[in-house]
Formats: C-alpha cells, sequence, structure tokens
C-alpha cells in the first residue's frame, strides 16, 4: 500500500514540476535570460570553474548566479566577490533544486536585466539530474580524482548534459585517470555532448567553454 | 495541495523505515553480523578502501560485501577478485539505500555465517544520510581533493557518522587543503566521530581504520 502512494505521488511531482520547467524556460527566452544549471559531485570544483567564467565574461555578459547548497554561503560569498549578482539558496536539506524552487531564485536575482543566470545545483550526481530545473541548458563537471569510469555509473547525469568539463587536469599526472576511456565512457552515455577539459587552477581550456556559452547566449536571442 | 500530500508520504516512508531500520540492527547483532554502511560522495575511493581493509581483515574476520550502484558491476567484481563474498545491488536510479533494500541485500548475500557485512552505498553526501539502513554504524569517506569544507556543506552526513576516513592523503602536497581546518569543521558537526587521514593508494592509516573495525565487531558480540 505504501510503495503504491510513493510512487504516484512521485509522478505527481514530476509531471507538475516539467510543465512548470516548460513555463520557466519559455519565460527565460522571452526575457533573452540564458539560465544554465551546473551540477556535479561534491568538491568538483562548481565554484572555481563559475569564478575563471566570470572573469571572462563578465565585460561582455551580464551575468548572476545562484548557488545552491544545504549550508553554509561560503560559495555565494566568493562569487559575490567578482562584482556579479549572487544569492545564497538554502534547500533545507533537499538533495536537488526543482523548476519552482529556480523560479523563487530567478525573482530574488532580479534576473531581467541578466544575460545569463547560472544555478549552481546542489553537489550530487543522481538526483539533480532527475528534475527539470526550467534551465536552457544542464551542464556537469567532472573532476579528474573521481575517476573516469563515472559515466558508467551515474548515466542519467550525463545524458541529460549538453556539456561536461573535465576539470582538474592539472593533477593528472598524480592520478590514473585515462582521459580516452573517459571520453569513451561520456560519449556512449551521450554521443552528441560537448566535452571540455579544463582546470580551473590554471585556467586552461576555459576560453572554450567561455566561447560555448557565448554562443548558447547568442542562439537564445 | 499537491505540497501536503508529499510531505505526509515522505513522513511515512521515514517512519516505516525507522521501524525496519531498528527490527534488521536487533537481528543482526543477534547473529553477530556487525553491518557498516559506507557513504561517500562519487569518486572518493569507497571502493579502493575497502579492498585494502579487506586485505587486513580477511585472516581474522569473515568479511561480505554488498556494493549499490545506479548501473555497471565494476566495484563488485574488484571486491569479488579478492576472495570475499561480493554481491551488486542495482538501486535503479534510487539515490540511497533503505532498511528494506539493505536487508533484501544481506539475504542475498546469505551473511549467516559473517563477522562484518559492508554495504556500500551510493555515492552521494545528501540522500543516504537520511535513510537509516539498519547498519551498526555509519562510517563516510572524504576525500582530500573534494576539499576540507564539505562538513560545512554536508552537515547531516557528519551527524550520522561514527567514523570519518580522509582519503588520499597522498595527493595532499598538490591540493590546497587544510588538514587542521577539515579536522575543526568536522567535529564542529560531531564532536565525537573518529577521525582517520588515510591513502587506500599507499596504505597509509588504513591499519588504525582496521583496528577500529576489530573493536567494533568485538563489542558487538
Amino acid at each position: 500500500m505504501d510503495a503504491v502512494r510513493v510512487i504516484e505521488v512521485k509522478k505527481s511531482i514530476f509531471e507538475s514540476n516539467d510543465r512548470e520547467a516548460e513555463r520557466l524556460r519559455k519565460q527565460n527566452r522571452e526575457k533573452g535570460v540564458f539560465l544554465l544549471n551546473l551540477m556535479s559531485s561534491p568538491g568538483s570544483g562548481k565554484t572555481s570553474v563559475l569564478l575563471r567564467t566570470i572573469e571572462l565574461l563578465k565585460d561582455d555578459l551580464r551575468i548572476g548566479v545562484m548557488e545552491a547548497d544545504i549550508d553554509s554561503d561560503v560559495d555565494a560569498k566568493r562569487i559575490a566577490q567578482t562584482g556579479v549578482k549572487a544569492i545564497e539558496l538554502h534547500t533545507g536539506g533537499m538533495c536537488h533544486l526543482d523548476a519552482g524552487m529556480t523560479e523563487r531564485g530567478l525573482k530574488e536575482l532580479n534576473c531581467d536585466d541578466l544575460d545569463i543566470a547560472v544555478l549552481e545545483n546542489v553537489g550530487n550526481l543522481v538526483c539533480p539530474a532527475e528534475f527539470d530545473t526550467g534551465a536552457e541548458k544542464n551542464v556537469m563537471i567532472l573532476s579528474v580524482p573521481e575517476g573516469d569510469d563515472k559515466p558508467l555509473k551515474y548515466p542519467l547525469m550525463f545524458q541529460v548534459c549538453a556539456a561536461v568539463l573535465i576539470n582538474k587536469i592539472d593533477v593528472l599526472p598524480y592520478f590514473d585517470f585515462d582521459m580516452d576511456k573517459c571520453i569513451e565512457n561520456i560519449k556512449m552515455r551521450n554521443p552528441g555532448i560537448s566535452i571540455f577539459p579544463v582546470s580551473a587552477k590554471t585556467g586552461e581550456g576555459l576560453e572554450k567553454w567561455a566561447d560555448w556559452l557565448r554562443v548558447q547566449h547568442k542562439h537564445l536571442t
């Protein structure tokens, strides 16, 4: 009995969320706001990548960032220091963001005068992949120390993303990480995905990623 | 209306899971099986730590391992090569294990002749912390590349664990990771927690962790 009720309710959450997400996506397109949903494991370097990305783009594009975290406001403070708009979204223990939570965040961010709004999702490779936030594109960061086998273990995350950044390539010599194998594993899950090997520490590879974002924003408007 | 229904159902899942977990814990104590729930982010080295732990303990203790994964059986194969009992639990997209799933795993593992049964939970720092699996003790692995600020961001995970292994200390020179700060952050969340800095690559620190497990098993019986 319990099991049946759970499935029903989950279904209704997903369906209603999908509708909300579609509406939010349409609304942002009309406003010319490119909403990016950035996902990864804890500690893969989402905030450091964002800081570098902001440096590369902030002279041409107006950027705002929503930092989703279960607790702490460490990341939002780091982002705010770059001078771009940043807010913290505390999820209250929730493991992902949905379209409703994202929309509330966008209102707080007052996104109407932005070109790119970035949602830094909760550090988690499972649940965030299941919930459409209403973003125009999903992107994930996989970091070298996590291992080249992650696309085998977390298939949905790689399937829902338009691009993946392979971060921390500066430490490649110290890890048993096969870049070719990793790319093969990613392509197996999602043949059309764009892949950017980068280092948020040295800045390597991030120009190409910033160019990809420019193109995405241009295509929107 | 939707929101209210969700909360009710979640509550009933948690309550019924807590009862199941308590029953399973009692049952395992009576059998003398120490059930360990091992949690971490994706890629922190759970399987590598387990392989080293098995080497250190397998002459004295009978060990069995349940590898929970959304997909793939890579880890279970690696464990099985050590000669200990190993099974793979595919969660079908689920982001955590509950007591019912753990009990089904233990039956498959045929745990009655085991001293230690290890549940390698899904790589995720959020949801697994919320569900009691019925384990005698929860332990987590945090790895150096993930950063020393993770206890600030994922408080519940650190609160529910009896011990934390800080893995990949071999790469400490290449990361901006402050061990003292990390330990301070962990103790802030959970003052009584045992902390073991280790390297699954070199074996450093793992003897003390293995001794901790011996003591846990001894106290059970």
